[in-house]
């Protein structure tokens, strides 16, 4: 059930997985001393998108929502992740309180919130889950049935907030654990918490988080680990440029949005070149703030942004929860030749890599059966078919092919947590505290 | 196929994994809070042996020998904990050297050293292995076969000695990690190491541990564990006591073995009375230096240590290595309840859980089939079928019935880290420094 590569794409790719594997010793022991100076996320997820002859992260997610979909077998990896995690951050915590997102009705979604309280009572944490929505009232049981087959119950309460802290009634957390994103902003009730951890922090939210400064910090990273590995970063890096101010209901700035379009495609057209890689080139325009697979076009010529119709403008312009974007990314696109067979034929699948910390606990792949190796698979309506990995990513087998299934999956751990390191990166340079506000001017509604 | 308790005695057993989960937030909480003040050792392994009405750990190995039996589920978490270890206690370090067993003919011990080089490998570091052996004088491949049938090399080198310095040809280690017992003696080419650490450290090894200090440890780690929980602390723990200056093949002590013999049988018929028990007492006589299952006897009557016939003296008096015993621990025996089906018929079987740094990351069943309830089944000669656990240690279910495979799994992972600590404690009391002697003095020759 492991997806199928293009073998006749994949030479550059092996090289890559060869020189990881060469490299692993050296490889650990930078990601060592990295963590030491940078304090890793609570947990992340990274979609990866392979082209077999490049390998890139194309979103980094600190609010994942996918825990459900990890194998059996990668759960006690996570409860031991989860248990590092706790005693690195806050030793001294017994109490969490988890906040899931708004959308209670989705039993995928419900599936991931009942895991991850699993995870962390398992752990040795005591959970409770209290909820943003304004129509939780009052403690609500929630029934549903995990993938596994296993029926589960949530128990999802209204947020009390007391003077300068959040909890349940009769419940005082010590640390407060977001799985909502904040993409409709950072509600009052969070704001302002003395004494109480929250983990993301706040401006991890896509309130006032963005893309751009996301791989903005991956470049950095890339360029470090291409250097130690005397690799091209591009083979492990999507280029990109940010375009600001956008109206796309009032078509405003679409100029410019083609302009970009057009010089990451030359660039990427002439990395191709000099990679000897016979494929048309394509971007990705994303919103800066985007999440949910949302905001999202594959564009293959800057003309095709010139002239949007109404559909397709509303389809940029609004996001999860009426978030309107006025800025964007347009990324150099990654083929994904990886596909798996599905009742319906082969279909393209990227793999999905989850971690705790700085541990990489797991990974799914997201399939469709409907899109193309040039586009995004995180379309919302569209089919979803998780395909756990079988195998952890921490372990490379020295005497195996290079492309053998655990080492390919230890390449994607590495890259994974390259996106990881820059997430962290990323979430220092945006603290409000390094940007000269004070911590309690923290707080961005949009 | 895991193991049956004989149900009609559970009923204790059923009370006191029923008090663990409903505990086991503060369990985890507490564990924490020790950890932070008790340095782990880097890895051990617990026996326990599972009475139904008892549940008590009766040895830990600090040189533990065989990762080759853990189930291949357990790897990853493995990888993990060591990554978390060199975390922890040696950050800088790249390359290990690692140190077996002289007995490079057994092939199950080589293919636990192959799988420990794999796991430390997969954590990061670069791994070589050197050998005490004096008849390694050049670097020798052997070749093996793990038991999940896969082929296996490992070369050992001859160590070599520079200055204050060990390492091998062409390789200087950071870390010098000890899977010998040094049940000979520390030899010279290992003292006084400068810039280098040593894990575990040489005080551990059995040249100078006693059971007796360990159990001692664990008495007190009980003792405070039963207190959080409000339970009898006999329940996790077996009644000891130390007899020393024994001569076996001379003759001398016997009448003060056959007392303390005595002592802890009647103490234990008590406490049978006590929990209404209806099972006859025992007793395990063995060396209190001693190791791999050798200088064990198990006694139902004091007059049995009365008058021993040579084959018997023998057995006691000398250990691996040659070692010649003097001093015994006198311990309550477990009786093993649990048996698993075997070609042969029932066969007694025994927990035995693996912990690196202060994480579970596995285990299996020592099973022997030529064994009763009351007997030691770390017998050599004898068939011995591990059993690898096929869930992980840390994934009590809260729902589920608290004698269901992971909540015992979990029992057993809470009891072996108690062991593990009590082996930090013991540890540090042992340590030559706390002992009015400095470093430099610690190493001792039998």
């Amino acid at each position: 059930m492991f997806p199928q590569v293009q073998q006749s794409l994949c030479g550059r790719l092996i090289d890559l997985e060869k020189r990881v594997l060469d490299h692993s010793t050296e490889i650990e022991h930078w990601f060592r001393s990295q963590w030491r100076s940078h304090s890793p996320p609570f947990y992340g997820s990274v979609d990866l998108r392979n082209a077999c002859f490049k390998l890139a992260p194309v979103d980094t997610n600190l609010f994942p929502g996918g825990f459900n979909n990890l194998s059996e077998s990668a759960l006690p990896v996570a409860v031991q992740a989860l248990m590092v995690s706790v005693e690195t951050h806050c030793p001294d915590i017994a109490r969490v309180l988890l906040i899931p997102e708004n959308h209670t009705r989705n039993s995928f979604y419900l599936a991931n919130i009942a895991r991850l309280r699993d995870l962390l009572q398992q752990a040795g944490l005591e959970v409770r889950i209290g909820s943003l929505n304004p129509e939780i009232t009052e403690p609500t049981e929630f029934a549903g049935q995990t993938n596994l087959g296993d029926a589960f119950n949530l128990l999802v309460e209204p947020l009390v907030r007391q003077n300068d802290r959040l909890g349940l009634k009769n419940f005082e957390p010590c640390l407060v654990l977001l799985n909502n994103d904040l993409s409709a902003g950072v509600p009052p009730i969070l704001q302002g918490l003395v004494g109480q951890k929250v983990f993301p922090p706040l401006h991890a939210g896509w309130a006032s988080r963005r893309k751009s400064e996301h791989f903005a910090a991956y470049n950095s990273v890339a360029e470090e680990f291409a250097q130690r590995l005397q690799i091209d970063p591009w083979l492990i890096n999507p280029i990109f440029r940010q375009c600001r101010g956008l109206d796309f209901q009032a078509r405003l700035g679409e100029q410019a949005l083609a302009d970009a379009v057009s010089e990451v495609l030359s660039k990427t057209q002439l990395k191709y070149k000099e990679h000897g890689i016979n494929q048309q080139p394509f971007v990705i325009v994303k919103a800066d703030a985007g999440t949910y697979g949302m905001g999202i076009m594959t564009v293959k010529d800057p003309s095709d942004v010139l002239g949007l119709n109404r559909k397709q403008r509303n389809k940029m312009a609004v996001g999860k929860e009426g978030l309107v974007f006025s800025d964007v990314i347009v990324q150099e696109g990654v083929h994904s030749f990886e596909t798996v067979d599905q009742p319906e034929g082969s279909a393209v699948a990227e793999p999905v890599v989850y971690m705790i910390d700085r541990f990489v606990v797991g990974g799914f792949y997201r399939v469709h059966v409907e899109r193309g190796p040039d586009e995004n698979l995180n379309a919302p309506g569209a089919r979803f078919v998780p395909l756990p990995f079988e195998e952890g990513c921490q372990q490379p087998v020295v005497g195996a092919e290079p492309d053998a299934t655990p080492n390919r999956l230890y390449l994607y751990g590495v890259v994974s947590r390259l996106a990881l390191l820059a997430a962290s990166r990323e979430l220092k340079a945006t603290h409000p505290a390094s940007q000269g506000l004070s911590p309690s001017l923290s707080v961005l509604t949009p």
